[in-house]
């Protein structure tokens, strides 16, 4: 057992040597030598002064809720920036009063009786990696936390159709663990991975890694079961279904406000066997954005598609490119995949694409498995934010989609946005861009932020140029949000994003199924 | 100018020459030799005493609405076997009171108000091909039918995106027809594709004519515009987004209960210049149903994997194969497809497939696009049904989905039910299969029947099977509609498939954006 770290990302266990801290923070220095590079450790849960709790559970109930101080912060927010900075500077507003760990469904729904009963808002925590404010009780009255850690099993496995039916609580590695037996894979590896659930990446509509075809949540989803005040909700398994809206496209991404999802048949995959990862790099930005739109428009399906800006390539893969560098990756269980890279490798170089590396693993078993790559790249990435955060340095990302048509127009304009806001906040920094997904219509382009803040002012900071970018890329076409959701923090740009017969049908369906307002208030929808 | 035939499928003119009645009786004749083959001629609208309208139109809506006869009896139903029967028959009940006919966005606006302040129901119309009693005004009261033929055009093409803003009221044809200069097709191509309208293909989340992945209307849509009576709804035009539930969700599958579609963005694709097709045939259909499943868990995705028993091997392909023919083909506009086709052919011989034929079309431009072969084999058939019809056969199709462990179960049971109605019904029938759409999770099944029965009785013993074999899909696990949509006749097993907790939400969505309940009553939703 690891324990998780109560203010930053991950586990205590697996955060960064000091060894590692002094390379991050070395690579940084040589960026941005004027920085005051001071650590300000985390305070100790301890010395907070956290408020006690506002309510006592019934009796009944009272086995499955803790008020434990470390308990309660460990859950008063999520995973951002602006979270792991407050709690760096000991702020303890918004903790919840209780967390409660139901074991069963049945404990879910007296929770939710009592919590109706009681006037007491309850907000459903899968893993707690919300970079949104979602699991954040930022409003008045009392508040609990329910954290789906006790449903954590995957429950049946139909290796036919290739599904198997999983609890919502279980954290990414689990899930994984315990369809390994049967040569199966969800193959969803969010970033958030080893600390996100299942029943999270449902309610979020999570992005996995894979850049192309089935890598939403939404697509592997065959159905869902949820608990809301007003009754269980469970959709048929069905691998498609024309019979009115989608029960369960109104659960993906309802964000805890309308139920609890508890468990859901998800689809699998057999675990790949063949692979090959090309990367190819460009003299120039637009023939590699040019290129990466022909691979996502040729029907070749890449599980990796990714391409890097020429600072993003250096910063995160020590490439020097001035085009930025495209990574192409094919996989398979079935076939090997030489046609489809060599095909996808021919339209890069057509547009001015150099091969700079391939790599071939053509049948070698599950060292060919693209989760294997990316957790080696990716998996520490937030573990470096929050050292360096601790060292007053801003260090956030921020994502959205956009038509390809206006790529470029968005684009501009996010960086302009983003480098005056750094400039006129920080004096300095860097921007970078990747594309996590592409689309035939479009790609998510995903930004990071460098720059050096000042200690104690670093939220306001971040929080002046994140609205600086979410009103460039929302006045652009963009989306909000294309796979880190909504919750409290996007809420602004998002009520301007959907349309508003939208929003009276979901406010709608909200009053429906939870009468008494209690599930997750503020996120998506007004409280009241 | 082609004239609708205001009782049976498609145009007057395309309707089977006497030559070709002869054709298609004589075949059904020599299994059905017992059979009554007079024909039924349809009545004259003429000889009908359809009611008067219940409603007239304000002064400034008249010149948008008309009460002709023929107008109103050629909107009063869609193009269901039930329909066509009722028609022949000269039922005349639940003719719409007027039809109207709005040239933009706000004569629509203005419709739906005076509906409202009249109290007059409201029936969104694109071509009429509903077969669940989608379009037909089933209740009391008067009722307007909204026929949205003027809004006909591509608006906007962006061919770097590869979408278009088009129309809802466009048909079929005339959509391919304004895109075709751009080089860009839709690709969604129903069996109804000539005689049905992007705005129907939207409201009842349509299956196109292709096997995997982008077939549904769903997964083509970028964005999608309309009136409500709360207001007009507009998504952003994104390839993917994560902000809340999707708002286009909501409509996909609303079947104009929510609001009336006026235009959306679409994706489109460059038309295919390669593509192979391979039939296979097998002993024994467990081992064909297999050989299908293991394609469809490739990775591959066929445009076209169409699996059909022996039966509707024999009777639609003209083919004697015990274990059934399995169809599969794949296109593509980028690349050659020889790799694809091998390895989806190496997979079904594995598994017992013989093949029977190939046809190569590799580069040889729009003469491999799929839709030109469907179209010859397809689009033909509701014209046949119709002429059998008129000679007391019945002649109905039924569909679903499931997921492959369940497969077996479904088809004997819905296999037993079938033939046991036919039997109890008609005295004898012919049932088959094919797979319409496959997914690495399941199939979608889809039965013909062909039964012979009396003139006068065809519509009550229709019912009775259709009864007994939805249930008998419904109790294993099957949707009550893959393709079809809910309509009015499917209200019973929606109403039981769907989560109670979903209805809920439905529900209350509904009387947020239409709080008169104008808009097409009795689908989907309870009418009060």
């Amino acid at each position: 057992m690891t324990s998780r770290s109560w203010w930053g990302w991950g586990s205590d266990e697996a955060a960064l040597t000091a060894a590692e801290v002094d390379t991050v923070v070395g690579r940084v220095a040589a960026l941005m030598p004027d920085h005051d590079f001071t650590d300000h450790p985390p305070p100790s849960p301890d010395d907070l002064d956290v408020p006690r709790p506002r309510v006592q559970p019934p009796d009944v109930l009272a086995e499955l809720i803790s008020d434990e101080v470390a308990d309660r912060l460990s859950h008063a927010r999520g995973k951002a920036f602006r979270d792991v900075v407050r709690n760096l500077e000991g702020d303890v507003t918004h903790v919840p009063d209780l967390v409660a760990r139901p074991t069963t469904e049945q404990d879910i729904v007296d929770i939710l009786d009592w919590c109706a009963t009681a006037d007491i808002a309850c907000i459903p925590y899968g893993g707690g990696s919300s970079v949104v404010g979602g699991v954040e009780p930022r409003f008045d009255g009392p508040a609990i936390t329910l954290d789906l850690e006790h449903l954590n099993r995957v429950l049946e496995i139909d290796d036919v159709s290739r599904a198997a039916r999983i609890q919502a609580g279980t954290l990414g590695p689990h899930l994984e663990d315990q369809l390994r037996p049967s040569g199966l894979t969800l193959r969803h590896f969010p970033q958030s991975f080893e600390f996100s659930t299942l029943g999270g990446w449902l309610a979020t509509r999570a992005g996995g890694h894979f850049a192309t075809l089935y890598t939403h949540i939404d697509d592997l989803t065959e159905s869902i079961r949820a608990v809301t005040p007003a009754g269980i909700s469970e959709s048929r398994r069905l691998p498609g279904s024309g019979a009115g809206p989608s029960p369960d496209r109104l659960f993906l991404g309802s964000e805890g406000t309308l139920g609890v999802i508890t468990e859901a048949w998800m689809r699998l995959q057999e675990r790949p066997r063949h692979g090959i990862t090309v990367t190819l790099g460009f003299n120039d930005y637009p023939s590699a954005v040019q290129a990466t739109r022909m691979v996502a428009q040729a029907g070749l399906y890449p599980s990796n598609c990714r391409l890097l800006d020429p600072a993003e390539a250096f910063l995160n893969a020590g490439a020097e490119s001035p085009g930025g560098v495209l990574i192409l990756a094919f996989e398979s269980a079935d076939h090997p995949v030489r046609a489809w890279i060599d095909r996808a490798v021919e339209i890069a170089v057509e547009q001015g694409g150099r091969v700079l590396s391939r790599r071939d693993r053509e049948g070698q078993g599950n060292e060919g498995d693209s989760s294997t790559a990316w957790r080696s790249s990716f998996i520490r990435m937030p573990y470096q934010r929050d050292a360096l955060a601790r060292r007053s340095m801003i260090v956030e990302t921020f994502e959205t989609a956009c038509t390809w048509d206006g790529f470029d127009a968005l684009h501009r304009a996010v960086t302009a946005a983003a480098t005056d806001a750094v400039q006129r906040v920080c004096g300095t920094g860097v921007v970078t861009c990747r594309f996590t997904h592409v689309y035939p219509d479009g790609p998510a382009p995903y930004y990071s932020i460098y720059a050096p803040g000042r200690w104690g002012s670093t939220l306001a900071q971040w929080d002046e140029i994140k609205s600086a970018v979410s009103e460039a890329l929302s006045a652009n076409g963009g989306t909000i949000t294309h796979h880190h959701a909504v919750g409290r923090d996007h809420r602004p740009w998002y009520d301007r994003q959907r349309p508003d017969p939208f929003a009276a049908a979901l406010e709608a369906a909200k009053e429906a199924l939870d009468p008494a307002r209690i599930l997750n208030p503020g996120v998506l929808i007004q409280t009241r």
